[in-house]
């Protein structure tokens, strides 16, 4: 099989950035390891910023988003008491809208046939080769026999785990990570949210957060630590626990419901740099991860894919190399301030173990702080909108 | 003897106390255990909010200040290459005052003839006594007899080593307390400064401040490990390490000359609570210590002292209590404000042996953030200037 833009993975970051190259006339095939039933009932984010919306409208896939996201002009810090919140509506004239990622992907995956973007599912064993030259190629087996797409470039939004990152030499790549003592157990259930907005709460027993999928989704975490069991927590353990962290205003609404779904998810941030490597091309999580403290880790690969797509387009229309040059470096300058972003919120608003009482009371002290100050809230709000492009 | 408020330390925090009650017409004793021209040579802070100032001007004994003092609009933020301005004026219509501690010590010393302030040099053994009933007593020895005086209020102003801290009993105490990996060594030097306004650099070979006193005598630090040693920093290795680190654009301007002073010092995050007991009140370093970067001690001491000169003069003109009261919950509120500024912007400027490429990556991030963000430079400066009392 031969065409101009392998890529490999078919999540939102994939799928965008094929739809995007086909509304282009560029040949494109996704490749994914997964079935199309897995990739669809993967629960993830669920918080959009302007620039993936943006993308949706651009598509002309935005109708049920539309029909059916929450725009939210807010947001609420809280600290077990009180919750502060942050008007990004009137701070930054801007709003998130809340839309699964989980929906966002079938809107996707629902419109790939008929523009004409051919997804392979299921595909094992997925090698890149020959990234450093002009024709590289992809390989897979199916059915037990091997398939080769060759193409001028190859994107890789597949993912932390994915074979694209790998195939760059450590010889030419730098690594930053972090990993954070603690995980967030989360709890999907069938039941209207407890406030109208997020909150985000730093608890003297941890961090937690309410947040939703819809009006009558709901979805909560909690901060638990990293070897923490899930079999520990029994729904009802879990909404006593949220009850708690999140206060008396907030728990006073919080309607229990059984789990849809229940997880213990790691947080870490990462970065690799570069984000490309001869014709290959990183976007996503296959180059970044941040902690889901501020919903920035789909955003991000939305961001990285409106930068690939529009020099891919470049190059195979006006035969511009200079977008493709400067992709990485444009795509990690956005890609670091969200990393400092989620990794300032994740910092604020969990308890770590190995600090202590000092810092403690330096969180207390930025939440007074943050509480009173419109500069403060100013930043975090233009933060959390999205920085522009 | 018998006085009304018994001052121990006659360091800023002490001498503004006791000028602003003698002012109105309280009695007042400051006893202090070093000699007046070892307090007058002390060589410390040089930068003062418009908190500072105003209790200067309310006394009267602004002349000077405003005729020497440098009024400042904005300082710089650098990180080896780059200087950040921080335009304080615009983003706050505030100023701060450069004028040296040592200066404003004189004019308080000065002054205290003139306005019957009695200040005590040279007391050994200082110690509190019955802080907790309504008749507490000073005693203290000099030239081989003791002396004892007594009071309605003692305040402890006497810095982070005095007695007066210790007389407040561990089961009522809390204590935070951070200490940072690093110290800073200073030079002053009779010297024009290499740039007009304030230089705090991160570089990578770690933190630097360009600072002045005046228009020709400057002060530079240098952020060391903490236990380096003086000897092996002679002057010329010093102004060659501020060259690097304040970058190119500042080396350029530096005017080297022989150090008048050089010393190292350690760097300390401290907050004692409780900061009234009884009788017995702290105010300044007694209570609290913050790193040095952002200049905040002795501003702190400052707003401590204006805050407890209101609660001790609605006491003995209107038997006031409850100023009193909450004298240690009001100074509080601002002083973890303060340690949260102080704590951030060391964190921001410094190198941390102990942490890694990711964190130190967080901080090229944040300052790129802050260089393109008005909420961050804003949230900054009306740190800088000083928050409202």
């Amino acid at each position: 099989m031969k065409t101009q833009v392998a890529i490999i993975g078919a999540g939102p970051a994939g799928l965008l950035l094929g739809h995007l190259l086909r509304a282009e006339g560029i040949a494109v095939v996704v490749v994914e390891r997964q079935s199309a039933d897995y990739v669809a009932s993967r629960i993830r984010a669920g918080v959009l910023e302007r620039v993936t919306t943006g993308l949706m409208e651009r598509l002309g896939l935005d109708a049920r988003m539309k029909a059916e996201g929450i725009p939210h002009d807010g947001f609420n810090l809280a600290d077990g008491e009180r919750l502060i919140r942050i008007d990004i509506a009137a701070l930054t004239g801007k709003q998130v809208m809340v839309y699964g990622q989980t929906e966002l992907t079938r809107d996707l995956m629902e419109a790939a046939d008929d523009r004409g973007l051919e997804i392979v599912y299921e595909a094992a064993d997925v090698t890149l080769h020959d990234v450093e030259g002009d024709a590289p190629f992809v390989t897979y087996t199916m059915d037990g026999s091997e398939h080769r797409i060759d193409a001028r470039f190859i994107a890789g939004c597949d993912g932390f785990h994915g074979p694209s990152r790998m195939a760059i030499p450590a010889s030419v790549a730098s690594v930053f990570e972090k990993v954070y003592p603690f995980g967030w157990l989360g709890i999907l259930a069938d039941v209207p949210p407890c406030n109208h907005e997020l909150i985000y709460a730093n608890h003297d027993r941890g961090f937690a957060l309410a947040s939703m999928r819809s009006a009558t989704r709901s979805r909560y975490y909690i901060q638990v630590p990293v070897d923490e069991k899930l079999e520990d927590w029994p729904d009802e353990r879990l909404w006593d626990e949220l009850s708690v962290r999140l206060g008396p205003e907030a728990a006073a609404n919080i309607t229990r419901g059984p789990a849809i779904e229940k997880s213990i998810a790691p947080l870490r941030s990462f970065v690799f740099e570069p984000m490309r490597h001869g014709s290959l091309f990183l976007a996503g999580d296959s180059a970044h991860i941040v902690p889901p403290t501020g919903a920035k880790g789909l955003n991000l690969a939305a961001s990285d894919v409106a930068y690939l797509s529009d020099s891919l387009i470049g190059f195979f229309r006006a035969n511009d190399n200079d977008e493709i040059a400067t992709y990485s470096s444009k795509a990690l300058a956005r890609v670091w301030k969200s990393e400092r972003f989620s990794w300032q919120l994740t910092s604020l608003m969990h308890r770590f173990p190995e600090t202590g009482a000092f810092e403690r009371r330096m969180q207390i002290a930025d939440l007074d702080y943050i509480a009173a100050s419109a500069a403060a809230q100013t930043s975090i709000a233009e933060n959390y909108v999205g920085l522009p492009l």
